[in-house]
């Protein structure tokens, strides 16, 4: 099988690993599975993500990262790209556009009176003024992209507005739905599966949040195992009956071995 | 009659008077109408409101302004409000407030763990830190409060993001839909024809926005009239037939001396 982990609430929390979790993946693997990590989480870049979870002990390599930062960059590289862009977001953001050459502007820059794309992501330091430029950016012909539409993520102390509340504000500024990149919408997984040759009815989504992870695997058609280290609750999952309902619902990634026996 | 005047886009535009707005005001009141002026601009308080409008000759009393900000405070103490407000808002908003007696706590103070309201509006200095006080109190039980869900307001160089755009950010994060005090809501309005002992078929709502002030009118069951000096165009207007479709489409304010003969 082809296992696609979801990272925040799967395999850590922000920085604490999952206990078991790196162990449960190396194990997939000597099985003779495939894995890769397709996070939302739009302030790291693909090597930032990959730094991360290998100091954590997961072993993974570059081209099994799938972030949603990374998506974007790809997905505007696919359409050839050119020009300038306008970032709502973080570091991570900002690099993954400037290495596919485009010319990034944020509010601390001065902006040009057009430019050709606006990515939101979650910024921390979003403010007005941003909100102000990507309006009027838009409403002159930007392309509007979003990275995410999480409206939430789970910090240390409780959940903090996500990529999706920045989303929601610029969208009703402009007017203009936004282009999503990351889960649940299909862009991320259509690529790794088309990467990797492999059929959905080969592939396991594992994630903690139903109205991303396991939307996202049921959109393609993939199986899904919801774990409940993370956002969504076992009272919540519960109320999702028939198709909707997960594959299986777990306490922890590290159920899988047991689902999943060779 | 009664004439319920919007103000930005129907008597002035930012700090340009209409042309011939006070002299249609003054001549409505000289044959014998009732007028006053409602607002969702929650930037201004009401004596603010009062002064901006007296300052372009428009010779009104305090008791003739209806805005969200005055609004707001008005619903807070029909409610014996008590206690503290978080406020996503300019000067204005927080002076009615105050005024009713809460304590207004906003990003730049020293915010409690909880609060019993969390009032939003436009606010130009609108951070992510904001949202994240916001969505946290919110979750803690404050009750949530919206000046207006204006998406935009018009500016010197074009629309800018309004209250809406921000509260619909704020939504977004906490997933709880606010209270809404502004048009098209029909509190305002309730409360002008309460204090006169009006009806609504003696009252005409004068606007410029089909979404905000004519639909304010229609839920109420008042005359309408559509100016076409501010933000909704006549081509936009014309798409509105039957009983969607305002009483009236003008030009301009100084119209309705043709209408509204004695």
């Amino acid at each position: 099988m082809f296992f696609i982990f979801d990272l925040d609430g799967v395999l850590y929390r922000e920085n604490s690993v999952i206990k078991g979790a790196p162990e449960t993946v190396c194990r997939l693997r000597k099985l003779g599975h495939k894995v890769a990590f397709a996070t939302n989480n739009a302030m790291l870049s693909r090597k930032d993500n990959l730094k991360k979870l290998n100091k954590m002990g997961f072993d993974c390599t570059l081209s099994e990262i799938m972030a949603s930062a990374y998506a974007a960059g790809l997905y505007l590289s696919e359409k050839k790209a050119k020009g300038s862009v306008f970032v709502i977001g973080e570091k991570g953001l900002k690099k993954e556009l400037k290495d596919i050459g485009l010319k990034v502007f944020s509010v601390n820059n001065k902006v040009p009176g057009k430019t050709d794309y606006v990515v939101v992501g979650l910024d921390r330091k979003f403010t007005y003024k941003a909100l102000k430029i990507a309006r009027l950016l838009i409403e002159k012909g930007a392309k509007f992209i979003a990275t995410n539409k999480d409206y939430t993520y789970p910090a240390k102390n409780g959940l903090h507005p996500g990529g999706g509340s920045l989303v929601a504000a610029v969208e009703a500024a402009s007017g203009v739905k936004a282009f999503i990149i990351g889960k649940p919408e299909p862009y991320m997984l259509q690529i790794l599966l088309k990467q990797r040759k492999i059929s959905p009815s080969e592939t396991v989504v594992v994630g903690d949040r139903y109205d991303t992870d396991i939307l996202f695997g049921k959109n393609a058609g993939t199986k899904t195992v919801m774990v409940l280290t993370g956002v969504t609750s076992k009272k919540e999952t519960e109320k999702y009956k028939g198709k909707e309902k997960p594959d299986y619902i777990v306490d922890s990634v590290c159920d899988l071995l047991d689902i999943f026996k060779p």
